[in-house]
């Protein structure tokens, strides 16, 4: 009983930075994507490929955690100036005051879009709220087409599932109609999108969602043509 | 300091339960092997091909543990019969008092082996401690050679590095060195084995670690030619 108590205690607190954190990036009229996925299942490629998709579209931040190294941040700042690493230490996923420490770093006026790239995992980052507009569950081909299914709980959380790696098709036993069957199984609506983040094939649809239900760039509210 | 405390119990707890997992071991002259890697890693098919490969050689056991779903467990009994999964629910990890309870739907004085398949998670599974023997940290050529240097506690944990799907070499970026010189700069020690578990290359030198490691069919102690 002890264990539960302190744990909801924490979660509360987290819940109220988030909201915090949600306030602030509307403030800013400011979109922020909780981009999540297993380790190596391709998240900052696919932030690499979309920061070069959108190239002047838009001005794009992006938080990256990790529990060591700045590599990912790295990777980023080639392509963005608006990138800060998060490091979790042991911690297997982000939270709100991580991210709200993040978006002080940020230049937040300057920014159309934010991505936050959660730690590699498919069940913690889950639980977390950050104050994101969206969450985006990223799989990977490579890892199998049994992944939703065995990992439930990002499905039911995600307003995206993309499936990365699409190039590897050839190379890997994986059953696409299996995938969205299991998929849809748990959410009969979430949209499924493909790609490859490193061969481009399929990242038009995703900056399409992006600037549909992101909001990337959408006009203020009421004005007119 | 409330939070801490309480964790430090939990895991206090589970170190107990582990260390009468491990006099039970024991007891039967039983190696335990807790498999650890990312979700899609490749753990259940290297299962898969390690009891292929033992044959009438060894009988192995296995204890498999997901969120959800019983598909290892399933995939497995095609092998052994000597199976039990463990569902976690929303459990990034296995804890030892689960591994308690497995232990007692398996015929432990009829195994030589036993694998413990963790949760797909290179973060979680490293801090608790299950009663096993010997742990393996399973990476894939798929999830980038980045890895290693993005989870060290997990290299740092591990008595063996394996690097999975090697069969995918010639079409995922991937750089064999750089992988070796961040598990070399955590631990200058620790074997580093490469194979495919889907096309059998390499698997001999694995079976060859189980066999003088993790003490897979070695003779009693004491006992003459």
């Amino acid at each position: 009983m002890k264990t539960i108590q302190v744990i909801e205690n924490v979660q509360r607190a987290n819940d109220e930075v988030a909201a915090a954190n949600r306030a602030r990036l509307e403030d800013h009229g400011l979109a922020a994507v909780n981009l999540m996925g297993g380790p190596g299942s391709g998240k900052t490629t696919l932030l690499e490929a979309t920061v070069a998709e959108l190239g002047q579209d838009a001005v794009v931040g992006i938080l990256t955690g990790d529990l060591a190294t700045t590599r990912d941040a790295e990777r980023l700042a080639r392509l963005t100036p608006h990138v800060a690493q998060i490091n979790t230490g042991r911690g297997c996923h982000l939270e709100a005051h991580q991210v709200r420490h993040g978006l002080d770093a940020l230049e937040l006026e300057a920014l159309d879009l934010l991505f936050i790239e959660n730690v590699g995992n498919l069940i913690c980052p889950v639980s977390w709220d950050l104050g994101q507009e969206r969450r985006v569950a990223l799989f990977s081909m490579t890892d199998g087409d049994d992944k939703p299914a065995k990992h439930p709980y990002i499905v039911l959380a995600a307003d995206l599932v993309l499936l990365n790696k699409i190039d590897l098709a050839p190379h890997v036993p994986f059953d696409r109609g299996r995938f969205l069957e299991d998929v849809r199984h748990l959410d009969e609506d979430v949209p499924v999108l493909e790609l490859s983040a490193l061969t481009g094939e399929g990242m038009e649809a995703w900056i399409e969602w992006l600037t549909r239900s992101a909001t990337l760039a959408a006009p203020p509210a009421g004005a007119g043509p």
